[in-house]
């Protein structure tokens, strides 16, 4: 899977943020189409525990052991993961018995600079 | 109708950030259901075309009739700009024929705060 699918907000190259801040011009429609998607999933109070959590782990990652007291069952806790992964806002690697989902910081600071006020 | 049900966004005092970056630590439930409803709003392809026109309009505030062109019926703009002003995104003032919307500038780098990488 090439870095273009995994972080929908970045182009192609995996560094340039795809889109201006919100407040230098209107996006167009694939614009908001691309970024919608990353601000729906993060509009779910329980993903946006459990990406602050992966996000403020150490290292930027965590393992599914370390962020699951969020006061959901294993398998909401899995759905939810899922989903941001999909969002292209987490990405996950198998090491031993346990998955280790990581943010990626450049899509963070990608979504951050589309928060950016031009003052 | 007070800046803290206008702006959930910000503490009471109208000015200090609800939370912080979401690098830094996880948050508690009450925090992830204010931010969350935020970015819910934003992740609708309209929503966010309709944000960002506001946002980037001069002087961060738009008439309805400057702000029409994304493809959808007039009803549906409406129904969208009160989603917004209910998530404390927009603010909204009658002045002669016109309804005009604006962007709370301190609400906006609040959730832009949030996104703050810790590098």
């Amino acid at each position: 899977m090439s870095n273009a699918e995994v972080l929908p907000l970045l182009e192609p190259d995996g560094v340039a943020p795809c889109c201006p801040p919100l407040t230098e011009r209107p996006l167009n429609a694939e614009e908001a189409e691309r970024t919608a998607k990353m601000f729906k999933a993060l509009g779910d109070p329980v993903r946006l525990r459990l990406f602050s959590a992966v996000a403020s782990h150490e290292g930027g990652e965590a393992c599914v052991c370390d962020i699951s007291d969020v006061g959901v069952s294993q398998p909401t806790v899995s759905h939810h993961l899922k989903k941001l992964k999909e969002a292209g806002l987490l990405s996950s690697e198998r090491r031993g018995t346990w998955v280790y989902y990581r943010v990626e910081p450049s899509v963070v600071a990608a979504m951050g600079r589309l928060l950016a006020t031009a003052i």
